[in-house]
């Protein structure tokens, strides 16, 4: 696949495509049609893939993904609601900071950081405290790559007559999530993620009744979603200033997932570069700290290998050096590191960076 | 100049040089040293720019100029503050608005929009209302093009003991604002104008005491730049995935900047593609909304031409046609359109938009 060098293994921003960098080489009037055409094209294409048209809107925001989330929360979660949030990792933590922040009740659910939270968990948390109104997850849990089971946690949310919402920020479009299955308030994501564009916005597919009724929530105005998909409707215009160029390259790169074979292509990709990945780290004695039934094919932690020699940010630059950026661990009880399986990068990508790991380790001495 | 078609008049986005949308042809970890100079250099060439290296801060946010500004007043005004909005334009408005919209205390002090704000109006409503704890003004208001007098407002709050809080969006770069002569606790301006990089993010130059005892004041995660300033000093990284191409390409935009010549020679090119733009305008018979003297070189609002022929969209149309995106008018009782003076556009670029706006109106016969 052709890609600039250095390849990022890092849970986004990751590696593009040259092609959809080569989208930002035009500047893009934010008034003009053709780029209003631009952002109604890339809002249905984002429906499309979890077969949200009937239920739900997508609405664009600028910034990062946590500027989606919060966005989402202070939108869609009324003043007086309750949100139960599910924390096996740091952005399941990130997710009750901003409830604190934006002054909504919550309460947290917390497991070990190779738990995944149980459907079973939340019924039992719903039915002691009356008052939560909104549930949070995170559906990939970044800080470790653990997967949480979505689609059994948001049945006993909906049987309970609670609201969802999830963070599908590194799992949207690589792991199948179908709206006409799955009941949720909110969805959020963001373009530089496994749709594999450039980073800068994020998107959350919002419940039609729900942000219909949202006026007037939001602690924000730039992150006011009730009033950025009001005016889109209106005006076929974001409110403020749009990230032009990153709109173009998520869309370009959107035509790409497109001719890829969307999400069953794009995930068959990822988990084959899982599946190099962890079999050469196997090779080399270097073990994942998720279960492979709960390891989502999109970041892989690794236990660092058991020598005085490793430094990770020696065997980082090492690697670096070969070509390939890592990511450092996010665990704060055990000396890890982390190699995205996401971007523009195919299995034999990956078994470059496999292979670079081991070179790298070798020169340490450390295995 | 080396541009992208069509060419932009619009004021920001904005037409940005190829070496600017080249740097966007790589890709960056967020997490890697790189990256983190990258950042570090770019904030000490902004601060550069107004000799505030001593004085304030300069803390990047990802979004458009508006969370920017939304994130100043949020971080810097107490939740007891109470904020002074002078307006003559709507993006005077939207400041009293977020204001609102965040819960914190403010009146307004509307001039129309021809009119700019004077330092005796300023004296005396400060005077009147001891509560007011803070000014809040546009430098150059982008809806007329109307430049307000920074300077001497700057003074008077001073000498109130009161706080000012500048959205100098359009005017940074090219309009000189000089720490040292000008106290203020925030001026917030963002990539895609005067300094011609892509949109995508903005930066608040914060006073260092002001940031420093600004914990918890934020109604926001995302938005609080004390938080974003701490972790950035403790890290060198930004707290949340930062737009990393756009931020290349805007460390490349100051790069050009400082060998064009810096301020100077921005303002000159500016100020020579207004002139250029006003001369050709008026021999056409197209006059000015604003007065000559209190006509900023970044945007000019021209009163429509006096014909039943004439109809923007399809003038807009037309132009666009011939290579300019131009911008439409922002004022509700007079029919207007705009040209921006900025963007990597020198007079005979100009000279070249004159020339495709007189064809289109004479195609139309509004001339």
């Amino acid at each position: 696949m052709s890609t600039a060098a250095p390849i990022l293994l890092t849970p986004g921003p990751l590696t593009t495509s040259t092609r959809t960098r080569q989208a930002m080489m035009m500047d893009w009037g934010s008034w003009d049609g053709d780029f209003n055409e631009m952002t109604a094209s890339l809002r249905e294409r984002l429906l499309a893939i979890i077969n949200g048209q009937d239920s739900h809107y997508c609405v664009p925001l600028q910034g990062s993904g946590t500027f989606a989330v919060e966005a989402a929360i202070g939108t869609l979660v009324p003043r007086n609601g309750k949100v139960l949030v599910l924390v096996n990792g740091a952005y399941g933590q990130r997710l009750a900071k901003i409830c604190s922040v934006l002054g909504r009740a919550y309460s947290t659910f917390e497991t070990a950081e190779d738990q995944p939270t149980t459907a079973d968990d939340v019924d039992r948390l719903l039915t002691e405290d009356r008052d939560i109104t909104h549930v949070a997850l995170i559906h990939c849990e970044t800080s470790t790559g653990i997967l949480n089971p979505l689609q059994a946690i948001s049945k006993v949310v909906a049987s309970h007559g609670k609201r969802l919402i999830i963070d599908a920020m590194s799992s949207f479009g690589a792991l199948p999530i179908d709206a006409r299955e799955l009941q949720f308030d909110a969805l959020v994501a963001a373009s530089g993620k496994c749709l594999e564009g450039v980073p800068g916005m994020g998107f959350v597919f919002a419940n039609k009744q729900t942000l219909d009724q949202a006026q007037g929530n939001s602690h924000s105005l730039a992150m006011d979603l009730h009033d950025q998909n009001s005016y889109m409707a209106k005006t076929g215009q974001w409110r403020f200033t749009p990230p032009t160029h990153v709109v173009a390259a998520l869309h370009e790169a959107l035509l790409q997932y497109a001719e890829e074979g969307g999400l069953p292509a794009r995930h068959q990709r990822y988990a084959q570069n899982c599946k190099t990945l962890l079999d050469g780290m196997s090779a080399m004695g270097l073990s994942s700290f998720i279960p492979a039934d709960i390891q989502a094919p999109i970041i892989v932690t690794f236990h660092a290998p058991d020598s005085p020699n490793y430094r990770f940010k020696d065997f980082y630059e090492r690697v670096k050096a070969k070509g390939f950026i890592l990511y450092p661990g996010k665990l704060t009880q055990v000396e890890t590191f982390r190699v995205g399986c996401i971007g523009c990068v195919d299995s034999r990508g990956m078994q470059g960076a496999v292979d670079a790991i081991g070179q790298a380790l070798r020169e340490m001495q450390a295995i």
